[in-house]
């Protein structure tokens, strides 16, 4: 497993390439030739030019989406730094399956299919609608050993590319990503602190909501994991293995996968964005085809966007992750590209042109 | 006209009534036994709350939205204090009624009905989905003499109550707005520097892209407008006949009518932001029917945002007006709302809730 995982990292690394510039310029051309005064659009016009530099044309046209959340459980928990008990990831899996969680309403709402995966939570969910991609029955904890082993992050990054080349496969042209984990804010910390780098204290915060006694215990978790392992430096897979999770590992490999494949990749929160920062080690090109959907409260998710050169679209205080923040900046990129591909110009509409 | 106009005003002031602060509070218990952590959805759940507060009721369900973008033109343009020539007005709305426009794309994508209305360009426009509800060829120059008489103001006022009244008795339950108007920033930034009170420094920006030069202009009508009228304190009909615009009047009626008819009103940038604020000077209570879309980036909109008690959305630079920023915003508000209504509960789900 780990020589295949492997040759599929290096190949898909392989194909990733920058974005092209002169795409997005073209798009900027067309879109000053719609009927509005130029730049008046914002920072919808950039969205635009953009995701035309990721496609590599200006006729961008629609995209169809998909929304990948995926889950997995963290050793990490037994540190007690979150506010809901670890068996929540597994109930939560069940309540996405079931149709009732916040993620399954926006993204009907925002016309996205939905696929949820199991990477790796302590029991499994058997379920038509969850996808079983399981790397184990939950990490270890970080804080007093790898997360995970080397093989175990590879094969998470070689299911992440299988999975965004399927979709690509399937006809999705832009793919939001989402997370579900108990204590999975712990392990983007500890992933944040160590690529970045920064300190504990700048990259944890409360997640769904801890005291200033658990804050502490997650910071000291984290420190603790810095102090055993590591330096990383650019070893994004030793990074993702000491002190990663099975989701953040599933989701790294959706984003070098659509990449690959020349799919913007709609981030949601922290965790999502801890993940593309191990994307964006692993090749830094990936991070080019990357949309931050929103800016979360967790104070280490700004500096991840700040590193990855994002900024978000959104900034409402979202702090729920299973890509609800993704689902919700959705049609505002449907929205944008449906103006790029819509729009009259000034001259088919007889509208003049004041040429600001 | 006047006496019909000021009793259809004086029986629409006296609808308006104060949001409920109770039925927001119920939503946001229903919200709070939904499968997610408290207040994790940030200022969605103060969305929620503020429309279910206007509608008086937790149980708001879907609203069907309708956006409407009035057109009316500006004497003050013969001030040079726009990019454009006034004939735009005319073509732009040929443009809305062709379907070329961003709002046209913009509302389809947000699923939107379009009411396009001429309030008073220069030259009508006749086509069928352009409501011709016009209030004269054009305001007069504001910085020379009042813009409008009072009798129109209040017919305007008029007009806008009755339309929203018919759309609340079509079915519509949420009201976007949007403006078209060559200067009408100007319009929109002497009622502001009126009303606030601010100076026009304060509230004059570059609108479409205007230059320096320009912009000294429009400071300077502005400024001779509030030395020839006024003052105005709070006589929000006074101000809008001396320093608005006829789709400003039309604007601010819908906004009351609106409110009478307890539907929420989403405002679209800096010009509809003038229309509510005359609007709230005539009714304090109709300030509580508002949601702002965005904040654009003329920087009286900030100010008349912080004065009407609004936080904005969205923040993404749009400075286009023609409801394109209400039109983005409002899947926002319609998925807002598919959350409290289809998102499952702790207890239904089965999902630990840990009381954060």
């Amino acid at each position: 497993m780990t020589v295949a995982a492997e040759r599929a990292l290096a190949s898909t690394l392989a194909l990733i390439q920058p974005v092209d510039a002169e795409a997005g310029e073209e798009a900027q051309r067309v879109l000053d030739a719609k009927t509005k005064p130029r730049g008046s659009l914002g920072e919808l016009e950039t969205l635009v030019c953009h995701v035309a530099s990721i496609r590599r044309t200006a006729s961008v046209g629609r995209l169809r989406p998909a929304l990948v959340v995926a889950a997995g459980d963290h050793g990490v928990a037994v540190e007690d730094v979150s506010a809901y008990p670890q068996q929540v990831t597994r109930q939560m899996l069940e309540n996405f399956a079931a149709g009732g969680a916040a993620v399954n309403v926006l993204s009907r709402e925002a016309g996205a299919r939905l696929v949820v995966v199991d990477a790796g939570v302590v029991a499994p969910v058997e379920h038509e609608s969850v996808r079983s991609l399981r790397l184990g029955a939950g990490t270890a904890n970080l804080a007093a050993e790898p997360a995970m082993t080397r093989s175990q992050a590879l094969s998470g990054l070689a299911i992440g590319i299988e999975l965004a080349e399927e979709l690509a496969g399937d006809g999705f042209g832009l793919l939001a990503l989402g997370d579900m984990g108990i204590a999975n804010t712990t392990a983007a910390a500890a992933l944040a602190a160590a690529l970045l780098p920064a300190e504990p204290e700048a990259v944890c915060g409360r997640g769904t909501g801890i005291d200033d006694a658990a804050l502490g215990r997650k910071v000291a978790a984290v420190r603790r994991a810095l102090a055993r392992h590591g330096p990383w430096s650019d070893d994004g897979v030793g990074a993702l293995a000491d002190l990663g999770g099975f989701e953040i590992a599933v989701l790294a490999g959706a984003c070098l996968g659509a990449s690959a494949a020349r799919i913007p990749i709609l981030l949601d929160g922290f965790v999502t964005g801890a993940a593309a920062l191990v994307a964006a080690r692993l090749s830094p090109a990936s991070a080019e085809h990357m949309i931050a959907a929103h800016r979360s409260p967790e104070p280490g998710h700004a500096l991840v966007l700040a590193e990855l050169g994002l900024r978000p679209l959104l900034d409402l205080g979202l702090r729920l992750g299973e890509g609800s923040g993704a689902a919700l900046a959705l049609p505002l990129v449907q929205s944008a590209l449906a103006l790029l591909a819509e729009m009259s110009t000034f001259e088919a509409a007889g509208v003049t042109d004041a040429g600001v």
